[in-house]
């Protein structure tokens, strides 16, 4: 166990003091901020994660509501509750959870959220303006891969930085993210032939394949910082990530699973509800 | 000179053709397909390409009116005159000329533009619903770049592609495209460290940065598809690639400048001004 360990905690905790703060300040200007989370699915990994979504919330002061239409409601009904959403002024961030009801797209349902609004990033027009340098909220868990780089001071600018993943959620926006502040962007996936050997050119390699341990010691250079994005859930209740725990000894730094990449997520997450609110005053 | 020529030429014509055709059923249908170029420069390479765009649109049987705001104009004049366009039924596909007057920014105007009739898919909702896997009209040239390759029978799948130059009319989107084809995908800038070693291990090199001859036959692996995408003036009135013609000898196929991505990329934007005058039908 060499690599240095990239926690979030610490960072997520300064994140959260951070919006608390500014929500208290927004509340004494008769500004409360309010997230709003639609739910659609009986899936109990979905359902803890907006029960400790609501409470992190609370403990910020960020008011919040969840609106479960179930499993069984329809595009419409889903999309029908965020452009009321985004039509309340007493709300002033959106996220819808994933997964959704069978063959629905989270994008083509989130271009219903008004942008100023989407605080995870969603919505395509979301993507498409970070994408062009314009105004945008990014996607919590690929701005969280930037803010835990930032918080150990690894540099970014003209380093080889590999991607695994290519996912509207993560991996696009990450890559995106990581060019923007000049890296040399890869991106990997399923289809990728030798994966090792592309992973293995990275100074900094981003894990978001959504594979348990699916980067192994063989994946990664000696000294490369790996931020591991992978949340995968165990037979018996618990959660590992993309990396293989064992690339501590290769790594220079990692960051954990969980511990990692998660908490700063969701930190960031609330001070995004918090800029909206600011923003829409 | 040992490397494949891949000439657009004829991959042009025959697009041309096939919008020819489709021009002439919605015009028999009643709903002529009708171009909008707004222009506001005094910039002669851009005059140039509008009276190009507008001989080739003729030709198809497309409707073409440039309106030019000159230098002048604000960037409330050319997002009022895109406002009114996307209102008209009688305009199809709109289109932005660059360069824009001092510090504008393309797609910031762009998005003046309705998604619907965004036929060089500059609008950043354009860029985000492709990303996100949602129809929209991807920006021509980058469409050019695959459009070439499926032409010349060049395998995208799998395949090391990368990309030089990173901008949000060629580089993001052809590295989009590229990867939703299942390449893994690199993307190099004025800020990557030894362009060279990262050029060097493309199956597919892109070379869109806009810098005359920036890569040379030290950039290329023997046998590379190379694609160039630049269209440098010379003091001379001429015009150059951003690819040394000597690289050649070492590729295994060639784009020519002039001649290869930039008739195609014509080509798709009046095939995409019929698709949108069919679309909107």
């Amino acid at each position: 166990m060499n690599a240095v360990t990239l926690s979030g905690r610490e960072l997520a905790a300064d994140i959260r003091t951070g919006a608390a703060a500014r929500a208290a300040e927004l509340a004494a200007a008769g500004r409360p901020p309010r997230l709003a989370a639609v739910t659609a699915t009986d899936d109990e990994a979905s359902a803890w994660y907006v029960r400790s979504l609501g409470s992190s919330a609370a403990k910020a002061g960020i008011g919040y509501d969840v609106y479960d239409l179930g499993p069984a409601a329809t595009a419409e009904d889903i999309e029908a509750t965020l452009a009321r959403l985004s039509g309340d002024p007493a709300v002033h961030g959106i996220i819808v959870q994933s997964p959704l009801p069978g063959g629905m797209r989270l994008a083509g349902l989130a271009a219903a959220i008004d942008p100023a609004k989407d605080v995870d990033g969603t919505n395509p027009v979301s993507l498409g303006r970070l994408m062009t340098g314009l105004p945008a909220f990014a996607p919590a868990t690929a701005a969280a891969v930037i803010s835990l780089l930032d918080r150990y001071r690894i540099a970014i600018e003209g380093r080889r930085a590999v991607v695994v993943g290519r996912s509207a959620v993560v991996g696009k926006p990450v890559a995106h993210l990581l060019l923007d502040r000049d890296a040399t962007v890869s991106i990997c996936h399923s289809r990728t032939r030798d994966l090792a050997a592309v992973t293995a050119q990275a100074d900094i390699l981003v894990a978001a394949a959504g594979h348990a341990r699916l980067i192994g010691t063989g994946h990664v250079a000696r000294g490369a910082t790996v931020i591991d994005v992978g949340t995968n859930a165990t037979s018996d209740g618990g959660m590992v990530g993309d990396v293989d725990p064992e690339v501590a000894e290769i790594a220079g730094a990692l960051s954990p699973v969980p511990g990692g990449v998660g908490p700063v997520t969701t930190a960031l997450l609330l001070r995004q509800v918090t800029e909206a609110a600011a923003g829409a005053a």
